[in-house]
């Protein structure tokens, strides 16, 4: 006799959608605190004078009053600016998902074929698969729900990206305007505004998935095998729109951001953002649509995908069977917890604490890190005693394992810290404040190729400690509690991700800010504000992407994990021909997709600087600043470029488990998830990490706060030169293949779970005639 | 009944050692010829003129003189030139083998403390591991022996490594004196000498180990089991020795040029090899202890490993139980064929077709691999059916698999195949007659980071195919003949050793004998036939480098499935915590080693760039070319740094496998040799491809052939200054990370092997501690 779970159903039925209300509130919260800050001049004036005499809050405006605060005409600027990249981002958004909504109701199509044909689109009751003597729905209705379930979590997905780039493009302005009251000032905006993102995406990833849950279970009943097979799909959609958004998004960056540097620093020794590059806006709407809606998506799917492998393998495990709705719903438990946590730990970075100085930046965001660890661990402590059964059975490979609450909290927990340690170890490597960016600006005395040489080796070793802690988590995870250990610890370090994404965003939008401040003419101090908040910003990016990357690699064995299940295969054979083939042609995989995407941006780039070189040799006055630029053109170029040149990575990604499986079968699936996800995890964060440090040298030089960096600048120094041609270089490392790589390792295992029964059934032909 | 072989086991007897004889014969005609060119002006001057009569041979010295032909001055120097390099390469690997031989000597200890202690060091016979009822000989006689033949290897090893350096030594100047003749004597000279090298190599190593085998064969008597496994020591000691060759010539080489380099082309604006640049010489050393010491020992050792993975294997199936002789040697029977197959391709180059102008270069070469493929798949067909019975059984982990002997034909010649493959992509991707290199060309334009970012995402496309090419002939020879069959296949990739060897060694030698003329200060016409020899050289590294790609990773696969069978393993499950850890860790190596060697070259090329500066800066009249720089400091320079630097990155990847085995036992270390496996094989192919494309790039820009080139050039201009930063970064990425990975994942392979049997006895203490 299995004992339950302390915490009574009911209650789980009130606290999943209660913790997603809590979240979204906050979000909404946090919106209104950032609003305050008025972009029309008339409001502005009242206000400022008004709040004169208040005392603390957001209205403190004449403390650290500057020189063009109330100017009418720098506000007006700003908004101007604003709406620009605001419309850019909202028609490149439309533009993409227009294409990629054909493209997914394709795949969607394909997905109701292949799983219906299983069972010949049969609609009779069918005997489980995993539950002996019981029947299970028919293969149809599996079908269906799974397309159903694919197009929400496409829809969600697209939604998180979506509203991501509206908060973000709508916070750019006015954090700008805050900067000219501090350092502080700005940091809270940009903050609150990432906060914003995070914890609508967080929540309203739990609701939708809660919702589909509860829906879905009218008609599943007692079925839990097929219910939770089905809502793997929501993983797969959320993945597949993640998968163009970080491509599409981070070409389209890339390209407008290599593009306007060769052009704008290199040749015409302009600043960065000055409002005569005519890729100046095309640059911004990046930073939105890459980093910001690009990056929501990601992280939006690996929290659905891992979600769906706990609760996949959880639905053939001892809850499932004997129908324990909240053990069952515990992935769903962590999830709302983690809202909680991360809304205590915000609060220590809007309310609790104040900064006021450009090098308390960096160390605030570290400790949003380590609170929300902090706090998340008594959260995983309390759910585990709280939620699960002293002890249950889990699904391993064909046989079922026992398993005690305290051991899948220390799985939560490992997965938790491991982000933990990955966060710190990626803020080593890129931030300026330590010595590995230091000595690769040091490399720039002796030009551009030792910098790169540095930089390479940089990434290569910041690979070491992020890879240990990753097979730690797993082994301790994958021994204690088989795949639902490793799904579980992949939740556990997303369980912050509200946090997570709010430091992420809070990079692009301080970048933004700085480029809105560029083009406004606004003083250099107020540059120099924005400056210091994106080389944190740089920072927190190549944290955010270390979170990306490192809960990928979990989540992929997870959905590997689960795949092998359901394809029925037992063992993994590194010793048979068909798994090795697929293991060294998978773990090529990621150089194929990042030779394709690197070439892309490249390529794009290069239409970009012929462009924006055409504007500046024929446009007379564009130099001296008489005549405007033609933005529009230059957001063209980069919207046809990463429209067409998505298409070639994403068909890569999402036709290879359809061929492999179908042609070669299971095993050499299996192997080929298997290299992607060891290979391609390496090159994802070497890449990353190196764009961070290259990008982090560079400002280094240019902020010359020490004595050493003094020795490097200033702009425009040999040595700042060869920073910003390493700069450049990290570009498509960092924004474009690196991230992108997360979106392939984890949708080719959730695609191979979603197309399983398929494969195991139909796959293999290649070997079937031979 | 099992039929026997068609050849006798006499006349295997024979033919083995007469091969290597004829082999060896040949390497010293083909000295000779090359010695005919004279150092000395008196006797040069001699024959000058007595030859001018006679009519075809070397000796038509009249038919294409050109100014300063019998020029005193030009001769003496070259001479002088040629003394310093030699002695500055001698130099160095006696330091490099003085350290070497003392961590050799350690490790031989090792070797023996580990093995001896498997039974306790015990001299009584014992019951054999495969022939079930047998007797075989003690534990401390295969320790006693492996030690025996680690030395043998190491030595072998270092020979062949040091007598390929005194050969380019001996050639390049000869090339350079040539070259004032026209393009094709210099080719012949540069050519024969890489001959003597491929020649001397294959057939030293072929004859060591048949007198090796043939040795331990008076003690082993009927005990085949234990003869081969001793033999593995062979394998080990020749990987290893190749290992600090590498590594530590790789970075004395890219150390000196990317320090030369930087300064005299980047900052002082003098040309390539410019005596007035400190660190020239210690560049062209480097040329011969990386590139030819280094690349020798390495081929060397592929070649050792994949003989005695083939040899152990071969021991426990029914060649070895039923003490068949010949087939048992087949695979040097293999070898045997090709040095034959190899002396009549070189015939093809050196003397039935003559090159007359700069761009038959190319094609003469790849004519090479394409004869030699083709006669050696004639040769295996014969040895297929000669050496072998027509049916027999292979070990296949636990159980005997029967193979036909047009199987094993069809492995061997599928590896042969595979490596003409590759070598014809590597050509395609790093020669500058195709579009990838001139699009790289072109990518300068818009300056040195597209330039970088084009030639990154060519090297990650470069590995597309060749991995393809791989996977097929590890799944045929695989499924045909399980590892024996991959081992051979390696072997098949490796038969033609002697010839891609002599078209890879020709790459350094003209290399060197541009420098020469440069230095020599002979005309611009000289210095341009050899550039044009050596950018054939450029694209002949690469394709020897993608021959030593490839066949490591056939090798380790092989080296890989003995271990496991003599680790008694019977699967490698991925889907087990201890192999997935292994697998991801494993997977990291290669960043890892890559980071060290990286950031060893930069920070050695920092140190050349400082004393070349410092030279620059503080010798009166060096830059007017009135004073001779120091060279020996910048020599010293090189020798240190590589000798201190080479520790760490050979430390890692001697002592991984050992401590993985002793503590975490032979499932995660079976896991973890996969995983270096499929990863480390993709970064060492885009990373020689990608520098042998920066190289030739730039060398397109510079020779300025096509109208498309002279739009990009000429020397000095922006685009060629971009250029040379790509060729700068690829110097350590083509020569000393890349090529260093080969070793990496073939020495762990193959000293898991050896300590097999210690690690399956004793290893693995963590786990049972838990």
């Amino acid at each position: 006799m299995v004992a339950s779970a302390i915490l009574p159903d009911l209650a789980t039925q009130v606290l999943v959608p209660a913790a997603a209300v809590v979240g979204i509130a906050f979000a909404v919260v946090q919106w209104v605190l950032v609003s305050k800050v008025k972009l029309t001049t008339e409001e502005r004036r009242g206000e400022g004078s008004s709040a004169a005499g208040k005392n603390g809050g957001v209205s403190e405006y004449l403390i650290e009053e500057e020189e063009g605060l109330n100017e009418h005409n720098v506000v007006a600027k700003c908004s101007d600016i604003q709406s620009a990249i605001s419309e850019g981002a909202t028609s490149f958004l439309f533009t993409e998902y227009k294409y990629v909504g054909l493209f997914m109701g394709i795949f969607a199509i394909l997905i109701f074929l292949f799983l219906g044909s299983v069972e010949g689109f049969s609609t009779k009751s069918q005997p489980c698969h995993y539950s002996k003597g019981r029947m299970c729905k028919p293969a149809l209705a599996n079908a269906i729900f799974s397309t159903v379930a694919f197009g929400l979590g496409a829809v969600t997905s697209l939604v998180s990206g979506f509203l991501g780039m509206k908060i973000a493009t709508y916070a750019n302005a006015r954090t700008t305007l805050e900067a000219r009251k501090g350092v502080g000032k700005a940091f809270i905006t940009a903050f609150r505004s990432g906060a914003v993102m995070g914890f609508l995406l967080a929540a309203s990833g739990l609701v939708v998935l809660y919702i589909a849950i509860n829906l879905f279970g009218i008609y599943y009943g007692d079925d839990w095998e097929g219910l939770f097979e089905a809502i793997t799909g929501y993983g797969l959609g959320g993945s597949s729109m993640a998968l163009f958004g970080r491509v599409g998004g981070g070409i389209y960056t890339k390209a407008a951001d290599v593009g306007a540097d060769l052009v704008g620093k290199v040749e015409r020794n302009i600043p960065e953002d000055d409002p005569r590059n005519p890729a100046v806006i095309a640059d911004n709407v990046g930073d939105n649509v890459g980093d910001i809606a690009g990056m929501g998506s990601d992280l939006f799917g690996s929290y659905a995908e891992s979600s769906c492998a706990a609760l996949v393998v959880a639905s053939i495990s001892s809850f499932g069977i004997n129908h324990e709705f909240t053990p069952m719903l515990y992935p769903l438990l962590i999830s709302s917890v983690g809202i909680i946590a991360c809304l205590i730990t915000t609060l220590f970075a809007t309310d609790f604490f104040e900064i006021k100085a450009v090098d308390e930046i960096e160390p605030a965001l570290k400790k949003q890190l380590i609170i929300s660890t902090a706090v998340m661990t008594v959260g995983i402590a309390l759910v585990s005693w709280l939620g699960l059964p002293y002890s249950f059975t889990i699904f391993n490979f064909g046989a079922q394992k026992t398993v005690y609450n305290w051991q899948l909290f220390l799985c939560v927990a490992v997965g938790l810290w491991a982000g933990l340690i990955i966060g710190f170890v990626t803020e080593y490597y890129t931030s300026n404040a330590y010595s590995p960016v230091q000595d690769v600006a040091d490399s720039c005395r002796t030009g551009a190729a030792t910098n790169v040489i540095f930089g390479l080796a940089l990434g290569y070793k910041s690979v070491i400690i992020p890879i240990f802690a990753i097979a730690f988590s797993i082994f301790l995870s994958f021994s204690l509690a088989a795949m639902y250990g490793v799904a579980v610890a992949a939740l556990g370090m997303l369980s912050t991700i509200a946090t997570g994404l709010a430091i992420d965003a809070y990079g692009p939008i301080s970048d933004n800010a700085g480029g809105i401040a560029e083009m406004a003419g606004m003083s250099h101090r107020i540059r120099e504000r924005t400056d210091a908040l994106d080389a944190a910003g740089n920072t927190t990016a190549a944290i955010g992407k270390g979170f990306a990357i490192g809960s990928a690699a979990l989540v992929s064995l997870a959905l590997f994990g689960a795949f092998v299940s359901r394809a029925a295969i037992s063992t993994v054979d590194v010793l048979t021909p068909k798994v090795f083939i697929g293991l060294i042609v998978g773990a090529m995989l990621p150089y194929w997709f990042s030779a394709m995407t690197m070439k892309s941006v490249g390529s794009a780039a290069l239409k970009m600087v012929e462009e924006v070189r055409r504007q500046f040799n024929t446009i007379p006055g564009l130099m001296e600043g008489t005549t405007k630029p033609d933005y529009a053109t230059c957001v063209k170029i980069s919207t046809d470029a990463s429209i067409k040149e998505m298409i070639p990575p994403g068909a890569l990604v999402m036709l290879t488990p359809l061929i492999v499986g179908i042609f070669f079968g299971v095993e050499t699936l299996s192997g080929l998830l298997a290299g992607a996800l060891v290979s391609g995890v390496q090159i994802a964060i070497s890449a990353s990490n190196t764009g961070g440090a290259w990008d982090n040298a560079k400002k280094y030089i240019e902020a010359g706060a020490s004595e050493h960096a003094r020795t490097l600048g200033p702009k425009g120094s040999d040595c700042h030169k060869a920073a910003v041609i390493g700069d450049t270089i990290g570009d498509p490392l960092k924004d474009t293949s690196g991230p992108s790589l997360n979106i392939l390792i984890k949708l080719m295992a959730v695609e191979s779970l979603v197309f399983a029964p398929f494969f195991a059934t139909h796959g293999g032909i290649l070997f079937k005639w031979l």
